[in-house]
C-alpha cells in the first residue's frame, strides 16, 4: 500500500506481535492484535486472548479510555456482527476513531469486506495493508472457514535421501535436539497433535508440549488408527495433567479391538458397522464436530502418504537430516498412497536450518499449469 | 586471528575476488589471487590463470614494480619449491616484502608451512587468516592432494519424498529452470561432468555449460557404463566445439559392446578382461591419471548410491523440487546400495532457494561419534 508510512508499518507490525500473543488459545476465532495510536503515542493495545473473551479492539480501546481522531491499526479486519461480544466495526466507529489499518480483510467469504464497509459508511478512513505476516497469523482460521474439518499440516522428518528408517519397524532418531524442540514449539499453535498407530507402537511418543506452554485451552492429543489398536500403557494414551483424555479414531467395525483403550482415551468410532479400516476424511469431520479447528500430524508414513492423497494436507513441514538410509529395506517419508497422479505441489514459504537439520515448509495445492513441466 | 584489521580483511577478501576468476581453468592447480598494497594503496594484483602460466603472486609483484616495505595479501599460502615457477615464498622476500597475509595454509602436509617458513626466515612478518572462503576457493585441490583420485561432487535432483521419477524410463524435469541454470553454472568449476550410462539412456543430457563460458582448458564429458553401452547418437557423445571427445568409462570384460561408440568418443576400459561390471573406484582412478582433478557426477541413482557406498564422494548438491513423486514404481533418488550401514554424514553448508526449489549442499564424511543418536 503506497498510502503507508514507515510509522503506519511500525504500528502495524506491533499489533502483529500483539496478535501472536493469542496463538493456541484463541480457536476457533483467529489471533487479533490492536494499537491506538494517538497523536503520533500508542495509548492502548489489545489482543484477542480466547474464544468467548473481549475483541482485540475492544481491549485496545478500552486501555486508549479517548480514541477520538485516533488510528487504530489491526491485524486483521473488524468484525462486522454481533456475535459473542459487539462488533468491532461499530465500536471503533462509536469511540470516534479517525483511521483504521489493517493488516489482512476477513477470509470468510460470507463476511470479508463488511468491517471495512460499515467503517467507511461511518466516516473512517480504512487502509488494508494485505500483509503476507498477517495473513500468515489466521493461515489456519482462514483455511478452516466454511470447511468441516480442521486445517491440517504434516509434519515428516527424513534423511536426505527420502526415508524415515533404514528398518521397518526400528526407531532411528533421525533428526537433531534443536529440532525436536522446534517440534514441540510448533505443537502449541495446534488445537491438536495426531500420529498414526504405527508411530505409537515403534517410536511411543508422548505428543506433549515440553517445558509446558501456559495455554488457556486444554491441549489434545489424537491418535488414528486404521485397523488395530494401539497398547493401552503407550505414552501418548496416559493421563497428562493439562490435557484432555486422548483421542483415539478408530474404524466402528472394528469396535471390539479398540475395549483396551476406553478406560484411558476417548474413543471416537468412525463411520458404519461395515467400516473396518479408518475413512480419513470422516475422521477429521468428527475431530472438527469436537472442535479440533487446526491438527498437527508428525506420521508416519502410512498416515501422512494417505492423507495427503485424501487430499486433506493444507501446510507440510519437511524435516530433513543430513543422513544417508538408503538399504533395499529403508521406509521411504510417505508410503501406500500414489501422489504422483494428484499433481500437487508445495508452494514453500519457509526453508530453515534447525541444528544440524534443514526445516522447509510450505502449503500443499493443485500445480499451477506447466508448473512441474513433466 | 585478533590481528587483522578490517583494512586488512578487506584486502584480503579482494585477493579471493581475483582468485575465483581462475575457476574452473587452473586445475591441476589452485586458484590463488594476490593483492600487494603499499601505503594504504593496492599498487598490483593478480591471479593464477592456468597451469604453466605465473603465479598470483608474482602477477601481483610484476604490477606493482616496486614492493619494497608492502603487505601483500594472497589467498593460498605461497608455493615453497621451484616447480614450473620459481618459489614464491622466495620471491616474495626478494622483492622486500615487509608483511604477507595469507588466506589459508597450503592443504599438502608435504609442503604445507614451508612458505610461511621460509618467508619468517627471511624477517618477512607472516599472519594466516585460515577463512572458510579460503578453504572453499581450495576445496577441490584441497581434497585431491596426494590421493589417487578426482575431488568428486554428487548432484542430485529429487521430489520432497525423496524420488526422481514416479516410473522408470521416463525422463521427468522435476527442476525448475533456474535449477537447471544452477547446475550448468556449477560445472564451470569442474574439470569434468559425469552422468551414468542410464542418464544417457533416459535423459540424453548434452552436459555442456550454456552459454558457453570462457575457459582456458578442454571441458570434459564423461559417461560410465556400468555394463552395457550407449548410443552412439546420444547427445553426450556427440562431438562438441570446445570440448574434448567425451570419455566413455567401461568395463575391459565387456570390450566388444563398446565398438559403436569408438569413432566419437575416447572409451576407457577399466580392470582386466574378466570385468563385466564397471569397477568405479578403479575408474575414478584412470580419470585422474587423465588429469582429471575434479568430476561434478549428475545422476542418475544407480551410480550415484554406488559412489557413495564405495566412498568416493566427496561433497553433495541436492536439488528439492517442491513436488511430491510416491508411487508403487517411483524411483528412489539413490537406488542399488546399502548407505545405513555407512554411517555417512553431511556436513551441510549452503541451503539455497534457487527458483522454486531448494538446494542444499555439504561434505560428505564419516557420522562424528554420537551424531546420527540412532
Amino acid at each position: 500500500m503506497e498510502t503507508l508510512s514507515a510509522l503506519d508499518r511500525l504500528f502495524l507490525e506491533r499489533s502483529y506481535e500483539l496478535a501472536a500473543r493469542g496463538i493456541g488459545n484463541t480457536s476457533p476465532n483467529p489471533q487479533v492484535g490492536a494499537v491506538v495510536v494517538r497523536d503520533g503515542a500508542i495509548v492502548g493495545e489489545g489482543y484477542h486472548h480466547r474464544a468467548g473473551l473481549a475483541h482485540a479492539e475492544v481491549v485496545a480501546l478500552a486501555q486508549a479510555q479517548d480514541a477520538t481522531g485516533a488510528t487504530v491499526y489491526v491485524s486483521l479486519e473488524p468484525c462486522n456482527h454481533v456475535g459473542r461480544t459487539p462488533a468491532c466495526s461499530q465500536a471503533l466507529a462509536d469511540a470516534g476513531v479517525a483511521r483504521v489499518v489493517i493488516g489482512t480483510l476477513d477470509p470468510n467469504p460470507r463476511t470479508n469486506g463488511g468491517g471495512v464497509a460499515t467503517l467507511r459508511a461511518r466516516g473512517v478512513q480504512v487502509e488494508v495493508a494485505n500483509d503476507a505476516t498477517a495473513r500468515a497469523l489466521i493461515e489456519r482460521f482462514a483455511r478452516a472457514v466454511d470447511r468441516d474439518r480442521p486445517y491440517l499440516a504434516l509434519k515428516m522428518a527424513m534423511s536426505l535421501d527420502g526415508y524415515v528408517t533404514s528398518q521397518p519397524g526400528v526407531q532411528e532418531w533421525l533428526t537433531c535436539e534443536e529440532e525436536r524442540l522446534y517440534v514441540r514449539e510448533l505443537r502449541i499453535a495446534y488445537d491438536a497433535v495426531m500420529v498414526g498407530a504405527g508411530t505409537v507402537r515403534v517410536d511411543d511418543p508422548q505428543l506433549t508440549v515440553r517445558p509446558a506452554h501456559h495455554r488457556l485451552r486444554d491441549y489434545v492429543r489424537v491418535v488414528a488408527c486404521e485397523s488395530d489398536t494401539v497398547s493401552e500403557t503407550s505414552r501418548a494414551i496416559a493421563h497428562v495433567a493439562d490435557y484432555a483424555p486422548t483421542l483415539v479414531l478408530a474404524p466402528a467395525g472394528a469396535r471390539e479391538r479398540f475395549e483396551n483403550l476406553r478406560r484411558d482415551a476417548d474413543v471416537l468410532f468412525v463411520g458404519d458397522a461395515t467400516a473396518t479400516q479408518l475413512d480419513l476424511p470422516e475422521a477429521m469431520r468428527a475431530l472438527a464436530r469436537r472442535g479440533v479447528q487446526s491438527v498437527l500430524c508428525e506420521g508416519g508414513p502410512t498416515i501422512g502418504g494417505r492423507l495427503i492423497a485424501a487430499g486433506l494436507v493444507d501446510r507440510l513441514y519437511w524435516a530433513i537430516a543430513p543422513v544417508l538410509l538408503r538399504t533395499d529395506t529403508a521406509v521411504p517419508v510417505l508410503a501406500g498412497a500414489d501422489l504422483a497422479s494428484l499433481r500437487q505441489r508445495v508452494a514453500i514459504d519457509s526453508v530453515e536450518r534447525v541444528g544440524d537439520d534443514v526445516v522447509i515448509s510450505g502449503t500443499l495445492g493443485p500445480a499451477h499449469s506447466g508448473g512441474t513441466d513433466v
